[in-house]
């Protein structure tokens, strides 16, 4: 017999004698003179129809149990699928106590209760989807940028460097370490941390092949709860040499979402579709398609202040040039701009990190740096120019006391320096956008964050 | 003026009248009618001839600087080269102070050398076409498993499973903790560690796609410096799950092995040659030849031991059936099956994890795994069936007194469980192995091992 996946089954073109198909029972259903099974193996979110004499039934034949099933693929009668299995033999390969498994038949469970069982609720249809397209549109953004002559750099995870934001860093241990804290001495001779962002290491990479990403676990010692915020999260990050302006790192921002968003459309019709059909409200699926139909906004972060003293609404946080965009801000930014992505540009100097470019200007100093602001998320990307100049970076480490650990990256300045710029999307914030996903939690196959970390 | 990468200008078909090329000086001679230059920018091994007139040289044209050159692509009238650019203009983007930088002009450097500088490094021609060939291996092994049907996951970094040699884990902490270590409460509530695999949050998800795998970065808080061991390194990891037998693990791990190797050796024939003439000694690449003419070669744990008994050789640990194999061993036996690679089966019960399927034989007790030695490296993948039959399974982490905290490992045994099994590759091995590259050190971008976390 040939061995078929369930999605091999039900795109078959012909019908084939013998058949064998693998996977976990979904539904049973037994009339008078026919069994019905639904059996699904994961590689598609349809399951493949068996139909059997009711003499194959079987006690341990119940929902979530593992089948092996030989028999015929033919045409279906129905039309609502392809084809069908017409069952010879069924094995049960490995029962499930229907009464203790948490996930009942026919039922569609909230997110929120299958996340509490993170070893079962891959087995749930919702979570099954997400896993597949998270993996598709993995595959998309590496293909994206190896497709245009990117080279993938592993960026380490463990770092050394510990100067932007200590505060949210997890540090790292030995169990000696851990134990005799009174002498302590290091693993790595240094206090090493998890990284927060491979771009300082993508920078080096970038002088010498030009064009590079990364796409790897990030971490931050963040204690919030928030829909969207973990402790371990994925980011794609690019870097790219001879930029000649800030455009050009906002191009490959666009073009990535949409490379990777239409491969994810075209490659997992059936899952997406799930999503916006039963768990993204109609409206935010809209945005999805305005993405690809209108430009993006584009406003600086001075315009965007102005917008923000002239709103009508109240502001918790009232917008004043200097201070940091807030979250009702960006929502109001969003809203203001017509329900669509905003890319904000020319952040104050003095927000952001010593790493970005001066952009000259004045009285109201700015860097060249940009944020992508998207309806019901917030911040998508976040990326900027870097400053190339070595006697503009150079002094500006040395007031914050930060030239000495930083020699390392002041040498890509000394020895071949050129103008570039890059940025970073959140991984799990593009897949909550694109398939309107609430909480974060639910685009990751095993969260991690502040009072939790399971299995 | 067209924007051409060096790789695109090289490998043009037809003369191109205005292009603007970028990148780093490999070489500057400067004759009495003619300026020659080298550009590389990373795209690939082979830098682009620059013709130009010496009224364009400058003194900051120097080895190592960036460079914009704009003119006329054109067949080049030398053999060993496809095309030239005739310059028209040469402006210096950002000059090197060559006296200081560390790398020198046509200099071979060893790979030692060029170690000490992290940030740097990947300047240099070996370093480059590594990480060049690390990128599309990469890249081929993701295609690989996408193009049979595997759903990518990506299992967690951090995890409270610290069951499997607790000694050599890495403990996290958030800086409170580290600071106030009397008053201890975790970030996490329990203590969390640095995955050492992700195969038992890959077990999970084989329960509902059948087959996946994971790539990325695993940790072992080793106290080595050995040529073979890294504190951060990657594996491939997949699992599969309607196994029949130990065959069906091995066919993955060659056809992986396979399929990765002529990818990379296709798409990065210049950068593999570089390893293949300068890095590996002749006879060190032969196996990979051997590895694609011959079938590997197959013997049980049992026999290894036979063999070792039997050779005329002295061992330090002397052979014993049910000892560990040690790296004296692994070299033998590779030797002894004709210096190609070696899968050894069938490893004693007792010396093997719980979760591994016994095989119920006697009375030397043995268990389903495998393990894939090569010539110069030893271990290079290693895998097995999983216990997926309950009672056994319970029993084992009974008298483990592990039953408690797998139950949820349990669980998955409970509701459907199938035949399944599983494997593991060292990717830095991997790289090692078909480069012939001796130290560890040199096939990953920023290395980290004891006492060195560089950046």
């Amino acid at each position: 017999a040939v061995r078929l996946r369930v999605r091999e089954a039900l795109g078959a073109r012909q019908p084939v004698d013998e058949v064998k198909v693998q996977g976990w029972v979904r539904s049973v259903r037994s009339q008078k003179e026919v069994l019905f099974l639904h059996i699904n193996d994961g590689s598609s979110l349809e399951s493949l129809q068996v139909v059997a004499d009711p003499s194959l039934e079987n006690r341990d034949l119940t929902f979530g149990s593992a089948v092996e099933v030989q028999g015929k693929l033919v045409k279906s009668p129905h039309k609502k699928q392809n084809m069908e299995l017409q069952a010879e033999t069924i094995r049960v390969v490995g029962p499930c106590d229907t009464w203790s498994f948490p996930l009942k038949v026919k039922e569609r469970h909230p997110l929120e209760y299958v996340r509490q069982f993170p070893h079962l609720r891959c087995r749930n249809n919702t979570l099954a989807s997400l896993l597949r397209i998270r993996s598709e549109a993995t595959a998309a953004i590496h293909s994206f940028f190896q497709v245009n002559g990117y080279v993938h750099i592993h960026t380490p995870i463990i770092t050394s460097n510990d100067c932007e934001g200590a505060g949210e860093l997890f540090h790292i241990e030995t169990s000696n370490e851990a134990k005799e804290s009174a002498e302590k001495t290091h693993f790595f001779n240094v206090p090493a941390f998890l990284t927060v962002s491979g771009q300082l290491h993508l920078e080096v990479m970038a002088g010498a092949f030009t064009r590079v990403f990364t796409f790897g676990p990030t971490f931050r010692a963040e204690n919030s709860q928030s829909r969207r915020h973990l402790a371990e999260f994925y980011m794609v990050e690019a870097e790219l040499s001879f930029t000649e302006s800030l455009q050009d790192v906002m191009q490959v921002m666009e073009d990535l979402f949409k490379t990777a968003t239409s491969t994810v459309l075209s490659k997992c019709p059936h899952d997406v579709e799930l999503f916006h059909k039963y768990v993204a409200p109609a409206q935010k699926t809209q945005h999805l398609r305005l993405f690809f139909f209108f430009p993006s906004c584009r406003i600086s972060y001075s315009e965007a202040v102005e917008i923000l003293k002239q709103a009508s609404q109240t502001f918790t946080f009232k917008p004043e040039w200097g201070c940091d965009l807030q979250t009702e801000h960006e929502k109001y930014l969003v809203k203001h701009c017509g329900d669509r992505p905003v890319f904000v540009i020319n952040y104050p100097y003095d927000l952001k990190p010593f790493y970005m470019r001066d952009n000259e200007d004045g009285p109201q100093h700015t860097v060249a740096a940009v944020d992508l602001l998207v309806p019901g998320i917030g911040e998508l990307c976040g990326g900027s120019l870097r400053e190339e100049r070595l006697p503009f970076l150079e002094s500006r480490l040395q007031r914050l006391g930060l030239a000495d650990a930083y020699q390392w990256y002041l040498d890509l300045r000394r020895f071949g320096s050129v103008p570039h710029g890059g940025f970073g999307m959140g991984f799990e914030r593009y897949l909550q956008y694109i398939l309107g996903v609430d909480n974060i939690k639910d685009v990751i196959p095993f969260p991690r964050f502040s009072h939790s970390c399971l299995l």
